[in-house]
């Protein structure tokens, strides 16, 4: 494994070395290459050395974190070798090969395999996720925002635009030294990016797009840094339609049956997700508006603990498997 | 001085101690009375007592940071001695008396002085700020989102109504010891409060409200808590009637001689305005929303240092005097 | 449960919980009595009221986390009926009973347990801790003191006296607010308390006393309060007896066959033991000042995690059972 | 300027620009020739542009911030040219040649210069640095550990070694990113560095040596990055040589006349400093070993404040010039 966030790829390890069902055939790192695990994860009781390029061919499923585009051009000789494969990157998230010049700026490398992806957002995809070949896990601020939002625009109980606003802690900027992680910049500080558009707005507006049967309102979505490690906090807003009990009661319903998202009764602060792989949704209003929350720790639901979630029904698991362990608090 | 939030409280003595044309009569506090004032600022060469109640009669001026009530009780008095009053308290930010029992549960205790006082906020108001005698010093909230969309307004450049996504750091809740500012609980972690309306909302509507001339589109407030000590920025969404360009003009209009809000090219961090009486203002647009983000240090300009700017016009000083000072960094 | 450091008796309930051979009897507190587990604990799937006092008639055990003196008062009783105490607070710390009008201005109400107590500190009692009938877990600062030194005092490879200087996360101070824990005064700062003599300090002369045969040196600790959540980090210094090499083997010698306190290679990061029940040492000098640095999660090693390694080791659970899990990262 | 602590450096330009009695000539930056210093510091009324070198003919003095060498490569000539030079590297601190190859591992380009130099500590220095023409600021660690020890040493007060633990924020490593000061990483957490030895010790023991008179007893410094952006707290621990009242008043004597360094009736936090060049010293004891705890803002009083402080006393100006202002808390 490599690339994109390498929190993500080193909290994808950790689950997975503690998943009843899982052998780890063989980790793979450009940088790390020859290594042992043991020199990465000093704490894992892991035996054996980093690879220089994925094999995959004595798997049976390959979780990729490759960068943007690396992982797609591997991906349907993975396919063809039986191996199926959890994509923690963008590469398969859109199924419109036209939208990647536009927000990844390069054509496709496999635009043929975009139509068998699944996008692995279990509340949404379960089913087509029981034997689904290729998964692609959404971003952060998508999981956030498309849990935030998916009731109400499937009941049909949002009038007018939508604005997202999200807030994201620093380890969703990956692990690479940058001014805009150092520690004397970040914290004591908040400040909104990328105001022009994030690329994970197209992969929320596909996903509601579909709930909302073409009738998708307008969504404004603007991510923020806010001085923490983990946790992301997204507030909905949009203008009820409906009694807010009627509002609630959609929440409530579509989420009923799934083991991470929960409707709580009050705001949630994003800490009580952290280090889960839960997704903690407020519903509420200010006046006409309707208002709401949702939580999540951007590496676990938010990134490696969905990619397990969505591993375990496309492998028959069950889909906590991996995924429990009490509260961390505070 | 006493009450409501220490921290603004602290930081006023500091401002004023070093204001040249300011001396300090008397400070009082029930807390402290008694007390010398270097057992509470141990680091400013202050000679004196704390006394009980602000006795006001050998004093030009009263600074009061009286919980909300307790200083509207005594300014009729203050006022009738020939004081003027830099009140830093809600009491007498709304015009409309009948907000006040709805807002703060409580009959407003001198209706009739409710016409006199002058909103602080010097951007909307230096003219009437000028020999004012009884100013009252907006919210910490309302100061960053009225100044974030004056201009806006003012030039009937909104379009459908307005969400503004209010960011704060800790110190705004106070220095009174609780579950909710206490370190393990609040560090890691982002929530939002007041969904159902902030105290600061009214405010808000009041002022752009008068811009608007009558015409003001519907304003949704939601706060939220970050784990930072100083610091707010406020998220501005509302659909952009002309262009971008028109709009960005507005606010530079608006602004020009006004010495502490600046409009920048780039979205502005809070930490930028930290310990300054800096607001910093960015315009820009996601499509056909306009997100105009506003930063300021949530004790200075949005509380203390936003008084003495209006006590320095009010006196005849310049704006700046006791503001100046280099920007801290990091 | 009840008392002292809430946040360690939070972690408690989350380790026993998902702990394999534990079935939670009763949880109490005064604060909580009468509501409902998930009231409190809204994550954990929790069935149950919590009650006044603890009966502890129907339970083989019993985790007291009552305030220093009410476990003790009950403890006989406790004892008697044939159930068994894991006691959290520092009750039973000490074995002579002098020592507790001084260290906690009051007369010990049980004087007669004092010697049957084990204190529950595995890497230096997992011998007495099988079939323990009372076990004293030691303060977070012992723990961190006492193992970073243990191999050293044994192997009389300390000369002249030695300097232990402890850092430690906020949460060790509990939960209940005050002006100590205030997220805007203690975020961006560092300090030093009890610097005339910490609490804990005893526990640790008591503990490397009886590994040093009656030669132990003189121990100075002092506590310093550093803004972050969980961890401590303990720098002893000591004057080198022998060589580095000799040191560094006595550590890794007498942590040889204990599961969670390892010897690394580089100074460990408080970090890299969060949510652990891990202990990382390391042996470094700077000439011939021995330098031992040593870390643990204090919610953790230093409270409930241990408690939890003792009770399996008293109740023959394998040591590590409720106790892994990968570490969290960061 | 360049170089070294871009922290520092920014500080230092801030000082200097409200400074009453300095006007900037030029302002270099290999990084940013050619800019405008506005670009830089947005918030300063600073015209001018980047230049490539220090010319420094038409300047009185050059704050040197260039990386260890280069300065000291150009500070012959510019002292030959009538410049007088501040120089916040480590260049000129050691007087004698043979440390250089050992700690900066190199030979000293200027050996024939370092006994004009001065170290710019005004507590030890003052008399020496009236008329100085080359001062060498001390390093943050020394600054504290010096003004920490200075007087006991100097009163004979100091029985059998010195143990200095030293907690840093991370602004001290500059602001380069790299994983070391990763938000990420660095929060929640602290660590020792530097173990074998800083290269701030040979500054400290150069000092003490000079007050001891030969009879300087051995000191051991350790290093701990703390998750804050700054502040320096160091904890020095030495068996008691005579009264805890002596050693309070030799420490009260010393530092007596000295508008910066305060000697306190209780621990200071770090953060009393904060954004001030002052210096906070408490003398306590715990049994026969004396604890002395330091504080400073690394930024001010351990760099800028105090190369300002030193201009100030070498170009006549009244010592505090530049560096009032009030106390900025939370």
């Amino acid at each position: 494994m490599a690339g994109a966030n390498a929190y993500a790829r080193m909290t994808l390890v950790n689950l997975l070395a503690r998943h009843l069902g899982v052998e780890l055939a063989q980790l793979t790192s450009r940088s790390f290459a020859g290594q042992p695990y043991r020199a990465v994860f000093p704490l894992l009781e892991l035996d054996g050395t980093f690879g220089m390029e994925p094999a995959a061919t004595e798997a049976d499923v390959v979780f990729s974190c490759l960068p943007h585009n690396v992982g797609a051009a591997n991906a349907g000789r993975w396919l063809q070798a039986g191996v199926r494969l959890i994509d923690m990157s963008a590469d398969f998230r859109l199924k419109d090969p036209a939208l990647y010049p536009r927000w990844y700026r390069q054509d496709h490398p496999a635009p043929e395999l975009l139509q068998q992806a699944v996008l692995g957002l279990p509340e949404l995809h379960a089913g087509e996720l029981v034997d689904a070949r290729l998964v692609a896990v959404p971003g952060c601020h998508s999981t956030a925002a498309i849990l935030g939002l998916a009731p109400a625009v499937a009941a049909g109980l949002v009038g007018g635009d939508v604005v997202v606003d999200s807030k994201t802690g620093v380890s969703g900027a990956g692990r690479s030294p940058s001014l805009g992680v150092h520690f004397s910049e970040v914290s004591e500080a908040v400040h909104a990016y990328s105001i022009g558009g994030h690329r994970h707005a197209p992969e929320v507006m596909q996903e509601l797009g579909a709930l909302a049967n073409g009738a998708l309102p307008r969504i404004t979505l603007v991510t923020h840094l806010v001085p923490m490690i983990r946790g992301i906090l997204v507030t909905c807003y949009f203008d009820l339609v409906g009694s807010l009990d009627e509002l609630h009661d959609a929440y409530v319903e579509f989420y009923s049956g799934h083991p991470f998202t929960k409707v709580l009764d009050s705001t949630p602060t994003s800490k009580l997700t952290s280090y889960s792989n839960l997704c903690l949704v407020n519903v509420a209003a200010q006046g006409s508006k309707a208002v709401v929350t949702a939580a999540i720790d951007n590496l676990v639901k938010g990134a490696s603990g969905q990619g397990v979630e969505c591993f375990n029904i496309a492998f028959g698991f069950s889909r906590t498997e991996g995924l429990e362990g009490p509260l961390q608090w505070p």
